[in-house]
């Protein structure tokens, strides 16, 4: 696996994943509708890791949940990028524009220190 | 919003994240316990725009409903960025790994169109 | 396992649960915030039988995908049920008071075979 | 709506569910695949209430968010019945089931105080 310089690292990764799913003739599965019950399934494993541990607790994890937590982020990386992709949806720039909203949205001096939803002001 | 020639997408999202988390003091909320719940949130956000639509609806979405999925998909990948950097994470290459791992659990010639998990087989 | 006559079906499981906790120690885990990750983590294993099927396959499912959806509908209810209990939320009736609702907003002659969302109307 | 004496609580509900989605013509999309979906969107929702909280003030709600949980523990309750019905699966029986089934994975002295999954010891 090489990647050729001046690509991006999210498009690279779309063209992997695209010869991945061609590979195995995956890409009747790979529905908008299936790959966002996937992500969401794989979001589920990574509540999983945390959900008895205390917030603190979830900031100090052992080695081996080190690793799993690492496998269900790539996961869901995976998926989200599948499901840009087949959506032609450009997933980077949909976030960076989703965090400009959320700087209107929430300007510093209104919201320091508390953490409701811009609704509940 | 500036971006420093040279630095990858994924990093310069993580910075910008940061900062904005710096700004509103929300760095205390942001416990990887947390992220794990706002991002699955996100999740279920992405499920209710897909989930009365046959799969074939849902390659094929109005203009309205496609703008609610790329804010969704950039939700989601702003709380797995910043998710992956306060755990210490390096996102892409988590996925990089999981892809290789994929590629071994389920060889070309042995799954070809069949989405079965590699458990079932 | 007795049940006693006269005492209504959640309830009864309820106390199950109740003692079933108790006896573990385990009622110190089970805090709202905590029992809501592991009723979506469950949700997640439910999209994770559904995910590559049809709509029409997820109407017939084969004997082991059945008992494995027996599961995870046992495993949601289970802690729905532990959530109202310790939120002090009497779940049958927020149902039934969550259905009056709907009746009022989604009245049959306006939305009859349209499942679009009543704020898209 | 009047509840027949002798009929059990879920039972009545899944009645009462199944008339409400024939009355507005949707029982056509009322496939286990599509209410798996809206259980999990509506499970995200309870996760947003939780994910800022600490485990404490998740405990002691305040009489808005209260109502916000009733509401989405009553719209899980809702599509948990209807897929179990949908399915043809006795729901409390999935439960209880699933709960003898915990008895034996965690038998109370062993598990004391310990939340890990089974899995793990």
């Amino acid at each position: 696996m090489t990647y050729h310089a001046g690509r991006r690292d999210l498009e690279e990764l779309a063209i992997e994943l695209q010869r991945f799913a061609d590979e195995r003739d995956w890409q009747q599965f790979h529905t908008p509708k299936n790959l966002a019950m996937a992500l969401t399934a794989e979001a589920g494993e990574l509540l999983e890791i945390f959900q008895w541990l205390t917030p603190e607790q979830s900031q100090s994890l052992d080695e081996r949940k080190r690793e799993e937590l690492a496998d269900e982020l790539g996961d869901i990386l995976i998926y989200l990028v599948r499901l840009s992709s087949v959506s032609g949806i450009d997933l980077l720039e949909a976030a960076r524009k989703k965090l400009e909203k959320n700087k209107q949205k929430y300007p510093a001096p209104k919201v320091k220190g508390d953490p409701r939803k811009s609704t509940e002001y």
